[in-house]
């Protein structure tokens, strides 16, 4: 793509109406907008990284035997009865009024939803256990909405379901999804401490949440540099101390973090309410047991933006990158049968045939505001052509997360890009 | 993927509360789920087709120069104030009250949303034109919804909005939206006939649904078999005579059509109303010049599977089909050291790694049911391994759309399937 085709601009001035690094960043380099508190439009750049993000997650969700599905987020007030959720979800939940006046409310979750659905479908002689997913649009009015995209009204969730005949069977795939998740993080370039559940709707010994340090954060944990212990500070009982229970060193720290998913261990309780039973192996019908299994991609796009940025603008690992490659030719635009123009275009075409997605900047701007834009952009590999390079047959490579700028033989860079995708 | 893991079965009942063809297809075949009056559920098949839906829609928007992003559903009152659209779209739109007491809409469309969003972005000397698109989930409290994914109240639109400096721009890109639509609808396997628009929000000269003829559809249009002509009924000023007023035959015909597209020029109504101003050539500030194109993704796959069905299930065309290949080994399961299980075994990879889905039903069920389901599902070719094929070392291929069964040389398959693929 070229940059003289974008219609949102990137802005030197930060937003007044967002506080944290990331929200500032994402707004001024032009891939998210807000339409109103809590509610944000992703634009063209954002939507890539929103989409990228979404890739991942089918990959690893199909990996680990997931199938994807999508449901609605119009839901009629008797699925939250049955589970006797409306109450405990009324403080978040919007509701509405339909033309026959029936009472309908926008999905905060789909656990009621999923297991309503399975309802009409699961006899008790069908196989367990299976995995079900959707990334979808969830809507929550929440109280708080000031952290950009760390907690929005309207948001996309990766939401998994899971279920088994026993316990011990939940208990095996929810160790997969844990470390599977790590997996996720790990990819998406954020350090995610395991820290049980401190709270919540869903409030129990058996749920995990996956926190990430950051000044944006709205939890509190203690964390251990040693031995990679965490523990929420709500549900710490010897605060007192800073010894780390797990490897007794008197390490612990208290960091400020966002929680970027959370897993429950479900058991019965929807199974039940919603009649999904299975037979069980002393004959009698037993109630299916359930997991749930979140992850909010704009949370995780909010996040990466916080934690992995500078003073110049976006650090994007290469996977979820909306370009790898920012490409300026420091010669004249209109100038097409220079040398230095010839280059630029057969290295486009070049390295969009090895399957990189390329921004070239054709901008009639400063080489100083082409560098500013390529790292407010947070683009991992910026490749410039020059007078100086050509010289030497060469181009210029910074790698924006380690700072660093080489030169690479022209012939050579398709090759050196490919080698540093994962 | 093999068929024994699927959650949701095929039905052999027609479910009670669909009326046309292609909603009991696709309730019983496992691809849809209705959750109440309009609302539905995409299920792991269904998912599968609605995901190719949007790839072909994305390649094809990309092509005439769309760039993808995603509006939200919450939208506020003033929005549709300032456009002054809250009371002419009041029938249709969900409103709802946030704890904060403002009152709150679920977009059914985003012409107003897109235009205060670029009204924040756009400076009078940014270069025109440009095209923005989205995927993306809308509501309508539609007072009839009985026909299926015909007619929802939760429904994905592709819908692509084009700015330009004048009418006659506009009347350019709207052209090629124009063959751009009756490509996507080619590839869908639909036939799609072009009429002016009848009526409806934006009604006016300067629109045209795309219609596809159907029982289950809603709008009664006159066509011509020998040139193409087509009319709405409503529109229709000689409707006493039967003669084409393009081809002058006497060939018109009365169908019951679907509109599964439509495109409309806007103008500048929302440009005004919203401020979006851009340099003339003669100096002053005119206003931008807009247009709105649509497509619904459900309405799409809903259209096909009345269309393009017969009395034994669905038939996808392999652009769009949840799996290209339907495989049946008609070997004993379980017995995976038999010349037979091996070569199904071979196939299933050797097919894969050609980049075609395949669906290996595996399932502990007679011939006659897997064939039975191969039809349902409408998999565009199904292979049969047998003793009596293993005999001659080939398989059977049945191309479900055409209905005819050939045997193919088993080293050969793989070659055979690539060629059918657009």
């Amino acid at each position: 793509m070229y940059a003289s085709q974008f219609v949102f601009k990137t802005k030197k001035e930060d937003p007044a109406d967002e506080f944290s690094r990331g929200a500032k960043l994402l707004v001024r380099a032009g891939f998210v907008e807000k339409n109103f508190s809590g509610v944000y439009t992703y634009l063209p750049l954002g939507f890539r990284v929103l989409q990228n993000i979404a890739a991942l997650l089918r990959k690893e969700m199909d990996q680990i035997g997931g199938q994807e599905m999508l449901m609605p987020a119009l839901t009629p007030k008797a699925i939250w009865e049955t589970s006797e959720r409306w109450k405990i979800l009324s403080d978040i939940m919007y509701t509405l009024k339909d033309r026959q006046d029936r009472t309908i409310s926008l999905a905060p979750t789909h656990e009621d939803v999923i297991s309503a659905l399975l309802s009409r479908h699961l006899t008790s002689n069908d196989a367990l256990p299976f995995y079900l997913y959707q990334i979808q649009d969830k809507f929550r009015d929440e109280p708080r909405a000031k952290s950009g995209l760390m907690r929005t009204r309207e948001f996309f969730m990766k939401d998994l379901y899971s279920f088994h005949e026993s316990a011990e069977d939940l208990a095996r795939f929810y160790e997969i999804v844990k470390e599977c998740y790590m997996h996720i993080f790990a990819a998406c370039a954020l350090n995610a401490y395991v820290t049980k559940a401190s709270g919540g709707t869903f409030s129990n010994e058996h749920s995990h949440e996956f926190m990430v340090e950051s000044s944006a954060g709205e939890d509190r944990v203690f964390v251990c540099d040693q031995c990679h212990f965490a523990e929420n500070i709500e549900v710490r009982v010897e605060a007192s101390t800073h010894e780390c229970p797990e490897c007794s060193r008197a390490d612990l720290r208290e960091i400020k973090a966002v929680e970027v998913g959370n897993i429950f261990k479900l058991g019965t309780k929807f199974s039940e309410a919603f009649g999904l039973y299975h037979h069980a192996q002393n004959g009698d019908n037993s109630p299916v047991v359930m997991g749930s299994y979140g992850i909010g991609l704009g949370r995780v796009m909010g996040t990466i933006a916080d934690v992995n940025s500078d003073e110049y603008g976006l650090i994007w690992p290469m996977a979820l990158a909306p370009f790898q490659v920012y490409l300026i030719s420091l010669f004249k635009a209109g100038d097409n049968s220079s040398e230095g123009a010839v280059l630029a275009h057969t290295l486009y075409k070049d390295l969009q045939k090895a399957g990189l997605e390329v921004l070239c900047d054709d901008r009639d701007k400063s080489p100083g505001e082409k560098f500013g834009d390529a790292d407010l952009l947070g683009i991992p590999y910026r490749v410039v052509i020059s007078e100086k390079t050509l010289a030497t047959q060469s181009v210029e490579v910074k790698d924006r997360a380690q700072g660093n700028i080489t030169l690479i033989p022209a012939h050579d860079l398709v090759r050196f890009l490919i080698s540093k995708r994962i």
